[in-house]
């Protein structure tokens, strides 16, 4: 077969990069020691990604978890971005995995890894975490807090949860919970003045 | 928080293209009118993807449904990239995405669209789908093809595929199984050869 109307270049290139407020709101230097300082971090990119209009209220981050460094961040960036598929959890791990040059964060030779997301991950980030080689995962708000807002989060059962703890991966759930819904709720009254004036 | 050791810029973006042989393989003029011809265009790219020694042995496409056009076509590219989350649906449904300008494939004015991939998704992909804006999705190969070869598929039950269908999505499975099964054992034979000499 030719390709003759598009070249493999044609057919696009997708950049995901973050928004330039992250370099304000995001200390790298800063070990997160308590579960509770790392979904407070995910927290305010979550609210800081609603309040400059970036996108949902999502965020997430990679850290190391035996230092508390922080590898990368995410925020939500579907409507930013056209792009379905970017989600917070996304954004962090893909560019936790661009940073340190692997397709796997339990690649040998690296500390273990931990994603924290200010929201229990939809379908697809619950399968993009058993991907991702992270090793523990830490969420704020609860599923329930998601879909009492109408945040569809897909195909999610407990089987699902059991799926990843077989495979060795750790969940800590329900961190700074009410924080955390309240960027949902905030993004709901945003969202209502905009849609239903 | 000061933005001491990086920026966002410093934080990486993540590039994600096609691989050059696509250019050849792929006749972005041909309209596509059976799941045959859609699924063996996708087992085209996965056979394609590992001889080229480009990445796993899966490919997908995303095209009109009424037209038979075809949009965007993603192999496997999780090692070629570094990146645990770019398997074929995902990067077919990015670069849809990137090329219509949105992050709905089912957004007002866009005529349906379905993927086509040559093996059952895996979790990630399945809740991708679900977040793509396709209403229809054929499949190759079967889930139980691709466990039998090891390959993990992550947390996906029959209720996932109910959960996708309740809100819209029609599945065809199945299609050219044999043939597309085909290109999963090409693989698991290389590998065998490269693993264990």
């Amino acid at each position: 077969m030719s390709g003759a109307g598009r070249d493999a270049g044609g057919a696009g290139e997708v950049r995901i990069a973050l928004p330039p407020w992250v370099a304000g709101a995001v200390d790298w230097e800063r070990r997160y020691g308590t579960d509770e300082e790392k979904v407070r971090l995910t927290v305010r990119l979550a609210q800081e990604n609603v309040e400059h209009g970036t996108g949902g209220p999502f965020g997430a981050a990679v850290l190391e978890s035996a230092t508390g460094r922080l590898v990368a961040v995410g925020m939500n960036s579907v409507v930013r971005l056209s792009n379905a598929v970017l989600h917070g959890e996304i954004v962090a791990v893909m560019l936790a995995q661009q940073q340190l040059g692997t397709f796997s964060l339990a690649a040998a030779g690296l500390p273990a890894h931990e994603l924290v997301t200010s929201c229990d991950p939809c379908a697809m980030c619950l399968g993009a975490i058993l991907w991702s080689g992270v090793k523990r995962v830490v969420c704020g708000a609860a599923r329930e807090d998601a879909t009492a807002l109408q945040f569809d989060e897909g195909p999610v059962f407990p089987a699902s949860y059991d799926y990843l703890r077989e495979r060795g991966i750790v969940f800590a759930r329900g961190v700074c919970r009410d924080e955390a819904r309240a960027v949902l709720e905030l993004y709901r009254r945003r969202s209502g003045v905009i849609y239903n004036p």
